[in-house]
């Protein structure tokens, strides 16, 4: 496998790039993409970076049918000196790993992945906005493409990598959100797929995010489907909630993704001696906390936004005003050094951040 | 939309016709495929049968990432004196639609998707196996096209319809397979995508398919994900069981599928007064039956086996032999009425058999 060197296939039809300041998440593509093709007898095979082009698939491939498929999502950063950095990269990679081993999708080889992101990002680095919040959207992904109706593990499979200039998610600086806790539908439960990044996660939770949406609530705060009544996570974010001087979110309960601004908060708030515990925590507990003037602030976490401070949640039929709806210090203190990791401006004493040479 | 003709183009490429006798499922296809597109401003358009042939989509296409896709899946028979009939179709266009709104797709129309069906199977008709046990399966899927990487409903779609000549489920006749109780993984829960018929609850399904198949298990029996103790359905099956005298199948709670046989079966055994009844069934119920000597019967029902006798349910350390390991007289009855409205060999007092003309 590691002897898979990566072919190179310059485009010789480059797109003309938008201007930044007008992007929308996920709709513009950069001139190249990854692509490494799995068959049962090569294996893993044929690394390559060529033009960014359409798939051309049976119409019969598993994944249009039984949805046999994982992805991740990741950003890269231009410093102020023009270098590029990604952010804890092979946290990605291992991830994906292990969505792969629930999919049953077979695993890819670490080094060849974090090889192939980084090469692909340097081909494609002037396509990085040098607009401060602004980044490269990196997306890895698997798919299943053997014609096979029967509900079975595929034989083949195509790993891709796409990337995507993003914009900055709060246009105006970092801003609170309002989330409605979702009473209805749910996510994920245990023993399903829900640590997984799954394409069918996402499916799902597009009716409950469009209901909530058309009463002005930007995302849905999922409870888990068992008794419907702990916290799980918001949309594409982990959730955390300051109470009383603690920081809480919940535990990893094998139905929430295992989030890497997650796993980075945590490490950060610990180095900072700020109290940060992962348990089960109801949404009762979160309504008495507010009651007693105990809530102090409630942030999502994810690659997208790093950190989304919630300004208000609305819950049976009360709004939760959180830190008066503004955002709080601790998620403002904690964007700011995430953010400063990230893009190079301040001191990396964890070893996070990885230069794309 | 009713004035959207369908269109035909004839492929001028026949494939050869595989030995109808080593046919594995859902691994051939037939000459041609129906297409319509789904966009915002035409709502659903250019209905049109073409030469079974590619797709070809964006990477970042949402049905890569974001799963939001359904499907259906029924039969074409061939009767004795060459008359192709279908079974129920409109039950699995209504259940597409079902589908669709649990999953932020644009409905499609029952008129065009009925018609389209039979125009299809009618242009690929020689392609039905004329041999007994055998039929032409029937694929109806829609799947979101629109490039977008952002978590929200797609702008486009595309609907197909693709046909397998399928062979006998049983090589040598109607045969007891054994089935193990999943303990660990869960199918799907309350609240979440489980009635829907989309793919990634066949995805999420694959793990504790392949483990149970190292154990020779060729199904595993699901329970509820809330309380892991009440009796769901089988892979690609409802589950009835009969005790006592009275058969038993699982309330739709919400997580399992409406599959169309399942209800064929109970209005079957209405019809012929044999007492039926959908209600909650824990695991301990066919347990305690079993042990008291009253578990008479168990089997599944779905489109692919029709009826699928269980001869043993592998729970916890112990299995439970039902029947002997033999095809229930009640499951042989139902089988056979069953298949023989299908393939026209009986009478159809119930208005179940469409012919394709
Ligand atoms: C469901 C879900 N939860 C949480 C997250 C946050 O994970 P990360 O911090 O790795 O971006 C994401 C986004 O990636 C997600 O999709
Ligand atoms: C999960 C699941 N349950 C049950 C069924 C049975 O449904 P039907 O009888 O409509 O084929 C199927 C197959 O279609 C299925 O996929």
């Amino acid at each position: 496998m590691k002897s898979n060197q990566i072919t190179v296939e310059i485009s010789d039809n480059r797109k003309e790039k938008p201007a930044f300041s007008s992007l929308q998440f996920g709709k513009t593509f950069t001139d190249h993409m990854f692509v490494m093709d799995y068959t049962e007898d090569q294996g893993w095979h044929h690394p390559r970076i060529v033009p960014y082009q359409p798939i051309t698939l049976d119409p019969a491939a598993t994944i249009f049918h039984y949805g046999q498929t994982v992805f991740e999502g990741l950003k890269a950063y231009l410093s102020e000196n023009e270098e590029v950095f990604l952010f804890r990269p092979e946290e990605n990679i291992k991830r994906l790993n292990r969505s792969c081993e629930r999919l049953c999708i077979p695993q890819v080889d670490e080094e060849i992945a974090l090889e192939a992101l980084q090469k692909l990002v340097d081909i494609d680095r002037e396509w990085i906005p040098n607009v401060e919040g602004m980044a490269l959207y990196i997306r890895p992904f698997i798919i299943s493409t053997e014609p096979n109706l029967d509900v079975t593990p595929s034989k083949s499979y195509t790993f891709m990598i796409i990337l995507s200039p993003v914009g900055a998610f709060y246009k105006e600086g970092i801003n609170p959100v309002k989330i409605a806790v979702e009473q209805e539908y749910v996510r994920a439960v245990r023993g399903g797929t829900g640590n997984a990044k799954t394409a069918g996660n996402y499916a799902g939770a597009m009716l409950a995010q469009k209901q909530s949406g058309k009463s002005g609530y930007s995302q849905v705060l999922w409870l888990d489907g068992k008794e419907n009544k702990y916290i799980e996570e918001v949309g594409s974010m982990n959730v955390f909630f300051k109470i009383n001087g603690e920081v809480v979110t919940p535990e990893l309960s094998g139905s929430i993704l295992e989030g890497i601004t997650r796993k980075s908060v945590i490490e950060l708030l610990k180095h900072w001696n700020v109290p940060v515990s992962e348990r089960k925590i109801s949404i009762d507990d979160i309504y008495d906390a507010y009651k007693n003037g105990q809530l102090e602030e409630a942030f999502g976490t994810g690659t997208a936004a790093v950190i989304s401070p919630i300004g208000e949640l609305f819950w049976k039929s009360e709004k939760l005003i959180i830190n008066d709806g503004k955002t709080g210090e601790l998620a403002k203190k904690i964007y700011d050094a995430l953010t400063g990791i990230q893009t190079g401006k301040v001191e990396d004493p964890f070893g996070w951040r990885v230069t794309v040479q």
